[in-house]
């Protein structure tokens, strides 16, 4: 019994629509539906990508990275079946299992944990990502028999300029991403595979996340980071189709078969210290991003959407763009075309015990191919960005997310295990 | 200009009537409303009581604390003046100053921050409390020449049975509670509050919070904590009038008469080890809380507002609610009739290091006087409540919340101060 037939709600057609994916194992190649469903609503499973990737931004978000802790390669594949089952489920509205949170016998353990019982879908999607340390671990060990597996792209992201980054909160052999309207959900979600990996994986840090800072639709308005300035604007775009096959989606050819219709997904935890930021002036401020705080008009235009013009100079010779400002180095124009598709979070972390809160940007950006992509570009931003003297990256990830999963016997994982 | 203005958005109608407050220095006596407001409106920030107490629960937390920096009294007194005009102005949906983000010139930084340009009011609150170090140090320094006003009901909590609390994340000379129905507002409240305090206060603690777990109106239905069960069903609730005089406001002569039309708040962060939780058989969950997980009914019944029978017997002699439940521990006749209004929040932090979600409530109380209800009831609680297995208290505050601003002269300690 899934948690809204239980109580009655609303969300039942949209549950419907996306349980109708198990039945006969059918494939399904219609593309993620690119409009902002509703704030109840489900967001299909199935599909040729993963949902969670152009689906458009939802407003909270849970991010998990696991260590699996067993040695086992049957283990770990059942895991990913088991899981695989239990995201179809809850992506749906349903319960984690099919016992549910209060339906099974009074002896046993419960196979939901019932806080988002009467709660509908929320959007939820769920989005797995194989790291570096699945396919070998640092010490050179091919753990699961898949070290031939790991895709080029996979690479070890090299030491950036002024990184300070905690290896506690970093790395990580599995990553999953939950994307919800409502944070209850995607804690939920994420707490339901933690118990489900009892034994077999651990958690190795987690990070939520609210007010989506990057739309990935252009039916999303623009958010605002927590420098008050809007992010994203010039994202990539579900509607970018021949973009998405350029600068997004894994091609065939590009590497190993399994990740083709994958995507490589980097995280940076990015602390803002906003206490000097709030005390640095509004011209200050727009130099360094190179947009205006109101509008997010480039310093060379007057509405969010107009190109920046890089060559325009002010009276004085100097660029109206600053060379070190964030949009110029940022730019394709200025990173041979390399574009992202960035989702990431805003978060705050309580405070961090000298009076400041913990506050920042949760930074997720899918890519093709991050030696391409985010490797040179961060290596520029991390040598000249005139942000740095107002942001530290303290965590890094980097995983392979597989293609999605077309049929109900399919799982994550499987062109990589099979 | 406030920020909706500039945008062009909607939510004028309700901004209006709140900002309508301010014009003439008007007395509002009208009470809190007691309909849960939509999720963008404004409630309003003038009245005989603060808002956020029994303004029905919005959906998402961020409580603050500060220790305060300055030695001076005129200083404190005048960030109290400034943050009180701010918070008049954030709950209305307008930005934390009459300059604005990014209406400023160039050369000044900006008097609000940003990050909520576009978004409405959303239900802010903003509810401050004075806790007992602000009165006198723990070194018995009278620091603002307020010790004499100290009243006897803002007690140094006992320690309790099992209490593990951090010093660090634990007490405050003051607290501020932001609630609101969009995360990026309450955080937007609490950081320019925090901004406006520079050098005058610093950032002791804080903590967000999602899925509100109390409802505080019977127009609420009863939300869900991380173990699963609705939590705040026997809630004292807006609606209840001649309750609330008797457990909730302080009254005339109850001590100084500054605090009269006010509370006292209790906090405690709640740490749940839900992975020993989740292993638990759906049986022995519901003996330990005293109601059954699906409905949320006492065990002795079958709806959730159905009065627990404690005297009922099972077949084997034992009573159906255990003696150690929760729900017989907690309930008003086994504490002498007292009862809070509850309206905590789920919290997840991230995770511990150890593999484990770091996950909870974060339990907030008002209360007439603590000595009467919160430290009677707690000293029970922890030395028999059978959910103590399942739980770690890790912080604690108690704060005395002053009677409302009813004029646009006043300000939040003013009766205290002056």
């Amino acid at each position: 019994m899934d948690r809204r037939k239980m109580l009655g709600l609303a969300g039942a057609g949209a549950v419907g629509a996306a349980a109708a994916g198990v039945v006969g194992a059918q494939v399904f190649d219609t593309p993620q539906p690119a409009q902002a469903a509703d704030a109840g609503a489900a967001i299909p499973f199935y599909g040729e990508h993963q949902a969670g990737i152009v689906t458009p931004a939802q407003d909270r978000l849970h991010f998990v990275a696991f260590d699996v802790i067993t040695s086992k390669r049957d283990e770990l594949v059942e895991l990913l079946q088991r899981w695989t089952m239990a995201a179809a489920r809850m992506t749906a509205g349903k319960d984690a299992g099919s016992i549910g949170a209060v339906n099974g016998a009074a002896e046993a353990a419960p196979d939901d944990t019932g806080e988002a019982i009467g709660l509908p879908p929320s959007g939820l999607t769920l989005t797995i990502g194989f790291g570096p340390t699945l396919f070998r671990t640092a010490d050179g060990k091919d753990r699961f028999g898949i070290a031939g597996k790991r895709p080029p792209a996979l690479t070890d992201l090299p030491r950036f300029a002024k990184d300070t980054l905690l290896p506690e909160i970093s790395g990580g052999d599995l990553c999953v991403q939950a994307c919800a309207h409502d944070p209850q959900v995607a804690v939920h979600a994420v707490r339901n595979l933690a118990r489900i990996g009892f034994g077999t994986v651990s958690v190795r840090w987690s990070q939520l996340g609210f007010g989506r800072t990057s739309s990935t639709s252009r039916s999303q308005t623009t958010a605002r980071n927590l420098f008050g300035f809007k992010d994203g604007t010039a994202n990539l775009k579900a509607e970018d189709t021949k973009l998405l096959q350029d600068q997004l989606w894994v091609q065939p050819g590009d590497g190993p078969e399994w990740m083709a219709g994958g995507s490589y997904v980097v995280t940076r935890k990015i602390r803002m210290l906003i206490e000097t930021w709030d005390r640095t002036s509004l011209g200050e401020q727009e130099a360094i991003i190179g947009r205006n705080k109101g509008e997010g008009a480039p310093l060379t235009g007057t509405k969010e959407f107009d190109e920046p013009a890089f060559a325009v100079q002010d009276a004085a010779g100097g660029s109206t763009i600053a060379m070190d400002s964030h949009v110029r180095l940022a730019h394709p124009d200025f990173n041979n075309g390399a574009r992202l598709l960035r989702r990431g979070y805003n978060f705050v972390d309580g405070s961090d015990g000298l009076g400041r809160l913990d506050a920042g940007l949760f930074f997720i950006a899918y890519q093709r191919d991050p030696r391409r992509q985010f490797v040179p570009m961060q290596t520029q931003l991390s040598r000249q960005d005139a942000l740095n003297e107002y942001i530290r990256h303290v965590s890094s990830g980097l995983f392979a997310c597989p293609p999605g999963i077309r049929a109900a016997d399919d799982y994550w994982g499987r062109s990589l295990f099979e």
